[in-house]
């Protein structure tokens, strides 16, 4: 622990507080007005991550400090790399952004000598092949399907590529998932259709 | 899982994503532009007890996935009774904020039947008698003073009151946080004080 | 007059100002975008006051230097408190919220002789015993209720609750009241009812 | 008052409901992030006209009726004119502005009886003639520099021009006045000078 | 080059900045969230002109250095005068606000030899005598007719006044320009007409 | 004439209003509150490009049409990809992100006969090789540091990096530019260093 340097310590703080700056960019080019931040985002995921695993759990082996620390670490490389909405990830192409991603990731931890372990952890939600990163990746969709709906709520009415994508539907066949996804859908319907 | 709805699952979901919307009102009373959410403050909460566990585990103890747990929820009540600086809390009494949070904890989760277990895991950052209690409170407290010389270097120069309350710099006698308190307070005079 | 100190009063004013700056947090947490603030509401409950007192006078007898300083406080509490919507009211329990706010007006004034005169004042919007004091409490409810239809033709579309609460319909009996409650609910239904 | 239309009465809030929206636009010039509205300042400069009504009533013959009424009712021209701050006002001319702001006045009031009275009331604030009319003039002055010490708080350092503007220091040879100004310019020089 | 002086530069940009910051007042009344500054129009309107001038360039000879010249300029004396939204506009007069802009534009511009050169082409704008002026002026109506569409999408149903008033839809009785409008006009219904 | 749909010219528009709504990263990601938009800093560079273009031009044969085509080019493939600061760009890549931006570009005009023409101009911006495309450059670093001046003007206490970088101070051996860098520099140095 006397190899801790307050000094690097507060820099890593501060590096991570750039998430409670820039907003959600997919948000932000269609105009939603004062839109979520990328931490608003990711406090979401992790509390989604949680309740899950808690609901999950009577059918899952689920490693809880896991799943946790995957869901924590999940924005992270935005605080290097900012946020690319999926137009701009595209057109940077998925396999640069991962790259870049990683790269940032370590950069951000090089001082700790828990960054492999970081690392690591966080590659499981890249590769989303274990059950916490599969859990991971649903709060994921699912914080941004209720955020849609909340925004709708609001006025919004031009966010019609999130709920035609269907990767933002991922559900890992599980049931539960499935009837969350269906009554978004219902209230998204609900609120934009017209009769 | 099969008594688990999916109503009352987003209803949860919306009802903590109210902690994206509502600022942290001991900035906004001073003016702070643009200040954080409630959300994003826990957001690095989170992040911080995680960080701070890796370090501190070569000392104590650590459950991590109640330490992770503990983060996650300790800000939850502030979707139903939204937030209360220090001076409204003293003003309304700190007990009757505490009977009015423990209050809106148990409502807020009283569908779900892990209900008790979030509202003692939700408990030790109330009482602090577990080092996991402990660290999330040691989280809290380095949040908001990072947070604090971030908006300093903004321009902000009213946050005084901050920097003179020793509640904000409780350290459990741990040399490491003395040391980051130290450095902050460093870093807090060097912008503030005139020569 | 020799009596008052400049520092006293530049406190007291700044003081007040923390109204401009905190957000009406009914609107905040259901997410309406750039939401009024305190001091916003109270101006134009205080516009609101004087109108109505020179609609009503016709048929009752208004002090009108009493019925605009009542409007003028009502709202100074917050600037200690803060505003607190009406489920945190609740949650706190609203007659801790009266006894906060009481204790807060106190203190706010209590380096003028005029304390005692200003929370004799403040307390007919509590009582409403007084017709200044109901008129008040009227201009409060219209300004919120013109609020929300002003916040719907915006786009917003989760103001249900407000609608449905009758104490926001109060009228004393007053036909007049009771025709603009009726138009407004008239203009919420034609924006947001579907036929 | 059967003569009052209920639809009238609404289009007439709604009208002052504007000043929320539009900011003090001398600030928005300058830069100042997160800037007051046009309704923010109103609330204050009618609470500064009592306190100081209370205050100087010691030595003055107030009538506080007329007193409140003017300070509600000064800005009430800018719900149609917008804000001009002092370039762009002198740049139409005062006395253009002047013409037009009546105008507006009369226009807003134009279906209610009480028309010329409030414009009445509205014209001792533009000339100032009376003691009522004076002291809101003051506060009008006074808000605007606190408003500037508090912006200047915050860290903004452009606002030279409102400190070097004697119009801003108007005193009407009060010498409590007097001493708030020189309270409130110690202040800025506290915060903005350097050694 | 010798004459120009960096400081009159900087000056000038500075100024010519503040355009950054001012919002566009007619959304701004009608209470539309994180408006579009007045630069944010000026950029689209300069970069509409120049696409208009290359699509009409096959039926008209067209000066694309006077076209582009002229764009830029269009909005620059608001940087001294402020936005007035068009009730504003015709309350203060359109003569005079035309002379104020003339004023205005003249003092921006008066320590560069170039200032009468300048001057000329910007009243090509005011008198819309020629075909680039035209072209930015269509250009000026386009931008905020998609804009108004763009408001609607994020919720925004007050902008009637908008669509009704004809001088919006200015064409030279052009067919393009014609068929833009329809299409906008369509938009425009489709989002906000109920069945 | 007849071969351009309105709807491919007001998605073209459209599209390009997305640079009204996404923030100048670097601000954003160091707290700068309200940032300017890509629109905010394109208009002025253009405004920029013109003046430097009449200064310039008695030293050296300057295509305006050219010249304000490529300003207004310039920030085009923003609208798709975001605005990547310069870590963020470093992160992933200079070469990736032009060549991300060329496709962006493409893509955006290929409904539009002049889409070559557009991208060859673009190039320009890019490559730097013809006086029109440096004074561009130079344009865009010129707003970018008055820029920095002025939110360090409003208190901003954090833009070191962008004082240090060279890249930030190309000045292709023109002397005129040279002093408006060393005046801005004084500006700089006169706001943030304490005696």
């Amino acid at each position: 622990m006397d190899s801790y340097s307050p000094k690097n310590f507060i820099e890593l703080i501060e590096k991570t507080g750039v998430l409670k700056k820039i907003p959600r960019m997919g948000w932000k080019m269609r105009g939603v007005p004062e839109c979520e931040s990328v931490a608003d985002h990711s406090f979401r995921v992790i509390f989604i991550s949680m309740i899950l695993g808690d609901i999950l759990k009577k059918k899952y082996t689920i490693n809880f400090e896991k799943l946790l620390r995957i869901s924590i670490l999940h924005e992270i490389p935005e605080a290097e790399i900012t946020d690319l909405a999926l137009g701009p990830a595209l057109s940077v192409g998925r396999d640069v952004k991962h790259r870049a991603e990683s790269a940032a990731f370590k950069m951000i931890f090089e001082k700790f000598d828990f960054a492999d372990f970081y690392f690591n952890t966080w590659m499981e939600f890249e590769t989303t092949d274990t059950i916490e990163g599969k859990i991971v990746k649903l709060a994921d969709k699912i914080d941004m399907m209720v955020q849609a709906v909340e925004y709708e709520r609001t006025g919004v009415r031009n966010l019609d590529d999130f709920w035609k994508n269907i990767e933002n539907f991922e559900d890992y066949e599980i049931d539960f998932i499935r009837s969350i996804y269906a009554e978004l859908n219902l209230m998204h319907r609900t609120m934009t259709e017209k009769k």
